[in-house]
């Protein structure tokens, strides 16, 4: 792990501290899923075949998952894994109930009602990856906001083993939250089937979840096109920052930056700390754990790009944090509490000893879908307002209109659009007020 | 108009009798743009001054409004004129402060505290449009908003015209609505200066407002870019879709399609009406009035592809409604109110005779930064949702870990993330619980 010292940096080299690694998305990328894109739209299933016999070397029987398949996945689960998938998302489903959007209305003249209500958008698509392992805490994730917000049709597509079949805890995940309609299907061939449809996967106006580089270029692509799909966010390698000061424990600490490292090479760790025994003590500690980790190799490449930033203060801290905007934030400091009221950006906030990531990726009741790479300055992670669109309302009576309508022909008269002054003072004019 | 029997089409007419016209982002258009923001970002304030001299025929002095400008648009501006700009601010703000998000809690097991809080989007942009003329009410729609969400800096960039002066409407908006600083720029060159930065552009998080072919083009690129800026929604030519029953008054109608009509030549306008004799009595109408419009030769062009749909029921009224998913919806029914319940995609509802949409344009307090195009499928109109981040915290005192630990356990092993069990399984440990 890369020490620096905050204070010693120039502008530029904060900058540099701070850099995420460069997803320039290259040519070969961009033109590989266009093809496939294209393949998809032209052949339909046909592609879709070809492609996973290509990409997941499985030939695929029925492209969707059928009630036998449903059933003996929930026939081998370990009963274990049931309970905790249940309770998972009784407690994703508690949390995303109450910070779920409420219809509003309110006069803002007399005889003016103006309301706001909300309506599911009616066919969502959840993509579930299964790269090293299969993701069941997605689909849970992306499943349960979108039961909430009553989408007609809940499409999940996840990428079939090689034996042709999809993973059993997925399955079993996707039964729980109520997803409707399973395919056999991943990569950029997944996105572009709910995205256009084909004849066997139903043609969805929005488009959710994590994949790979092919994944996430395929989205981009098809939320570009007007003919193609919303997309939930644009996404990067994930990543946390920690806050810790003297008083954290570095076992725990070490062990929350490892559970970021094991994602991936290219996840981010950053650990911020005014003590610099804190640095030394977790950076040793991060090695020792690193080294009886099955995905202790992993882990070592992403710990090569992380870094130790050593500030002068907590405030520091918390503007270093600010600054890089982290998908996730651990507050591992003695008043953690106390430093809520100055986080800005992030996607996600673990506050105090008790609280590791993990609980965040499986079971507190948040959403795990955050936003990465910088883009928490901007946008919110998964919730049941995603899935919903916010229709506003008016309706005006006589009076009403007698209240505001004088209001809206001066202005679309300074606008100089006369048929939008005249659609008021006509019907003014009938209510014998002239002008 | 085109006159069509939605009864007598298959599903292919029904389609093509619904299709917008096609928005082929041209290669010229597209290279364009690129050549335009490449020029910003390589050479700042310097090329925003060529620009605008080529494109907006202005020479820029300063390229900030200054508080001389502000005052003397103070002075000029018609009081009428000031009182409707802070009456409409004031109903769009009483809105938009109901329809806010709130802040949620839940305890979802005993000592897990999970919550969302928000905080607002640090810097935005505002773009205001000045073709055909100024749209001081467009500064309001995305002003007031930005204002609500508490957002630290709040720019606004307007072309300036020949004389390198603002338009006074559109300052006096501004300042009444707390924009922070507005630049004299317009076109894609705005967009890049506030997505990028210059010396004298400060450079934003995300971007709102409507635009032009140029500008529209201009934020997909810079939103598309992970160096770049979010923005509010993609966009698309301006349209209506009114559903009137034989009692509607043909008069109003026919005003309020040329009020759509007037806005562009590519306006979307579609009436749709069980009522044969309407449909022919509004037709009539509607040339009657358009010919007495000074932006009739522009409304008779967007008629040109406008369609009057004939149905055999209001419910079937509201099928092709929701099928078109209109930006605007006009009710003019006798039970307007009964059928808001059936409306699955529009982005603002007009309800009954008495509501224009010109009011909801200006002044009953909703937003008309609205998604064209179809997105209301997908996308909400602009709110102070748009201008905020909605973060989640999670904080779990030991109680709450012995809570649901072993839950995140299960699942991590399931996923076979060990070092996500081990952040876990650890802190279990220093608790005397072992897993
Ligand atoms: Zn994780
Ligand atoms: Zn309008």
């Amino acid at each position: 792990m890369k020490w620096i010292d905050w204070n010693t940096l120039d502008e530029m080299e904060r900058t540099a501290a701070l850099a995420r690694p460069v997803q320039a998305r290259a040519d070969q990328l961009r033109h590989g899923v266009e093809r496939i894109i294209d393949a998809v739209r032209a052949k339909g299933d046909a592609a879709l075949r070809e492609l996973s016999a290509r990409y997941d070397r499985c030939a695929l029987d029925a492209i969707e998952v059928g009630e036998d398949e449903f059933a003996a996945a929930d026939a081998r689960l370990a009963p274990e894994l049931k309970i905790a998938i249940q309770e998972a998302a009784a407690r994703i489903d508690a949390f995303h109930r109450v910070a779920a959007p409420q219809p509003a209305g309110v006069n803002t003249a007399v005889g003016v009602r103006v309301e706001r209500v909300l309506r599911p958008i009616n066919r969502v698509g959840l993509y579930v990856p299964a790269g090293s392992a299969p993701l069941p805490s997605t689909a849970l994730m992306l499943g349960v906001p979108a039961r909430i917000a009553g989408c007609r049709e809940v499409v999940l597509c996840s990428p079939a083993r090689a034996d042709g079949n999809c993973d059993e805890a997925v399955l079993y995940a996707a039964r729980a939250v109520g997803v409707h309609r399973v395919f056999k299907l991943g990569g950029a061939q997944a996105i572009a089937a709910m995205a256009y449809g084909t004849g066997s996967v139903p043609r969805c106006d929005k488009l959710f979840g994590p994949g790979n580089t092919w994944v996430t270029e395929a989205k981009l692509q098809v939320s570009s096109d007007p003919e193609g799909a919303a997309i939930d966010m644009p996404a990067g390698p994930s990543e946390v920052l920690v806050i810790a000061d003297a008083q954290a424990n570095p076992i725990f600490v070490a062990a929350d930056l490892l559970s970021q490292a094991e994602h991936g090479p290219d996840s981010q760790v950053i650990l911020v700390s005014p003590s610099g025994t804190l640095l030394d003590s977790v950076a040793a500690e991060v090695e020792r754990q690193c080294a009886a980790l099955p995905r202790g190799a992993i882990a070592e490449q992403a710990l090569a790009q992380s870094r130790l930033i050593q500030v002068d203060s907590l405030a520091q801290a918390m503007a270093v944090s600010n600054r890089y905007a982290p998908e996730h934030l651990i507050l591992q400091v003695a008043a953690a509490r106390d430093l809520l009221a100055d986080v800005e950006s992030a996607g996600s906030v673990f506050v105090g000893a008790w609280t590791p990531e993990s609980v965040g990726d499986y079971c507190s009741g948040s959403n795990h879908v955050l936003p990465t790479y910088g883009y928490a300055r901007s946008y919110s992670g998964v919730s049941v307002a995603s899935y919903q669109k916010q229709i506003t309302v008016q309706e005006l009576d006589p009076n009403g209109l007698r209240a505001i309508g004088p209001c809206a022909a001066t202005l679309a008269a300074a606008e100089q659009l006369e048929a939008h002054r005249r659609a008021v003072t006509l019907r003014l004019a009938a209510l014998g007020m002239n002008v």
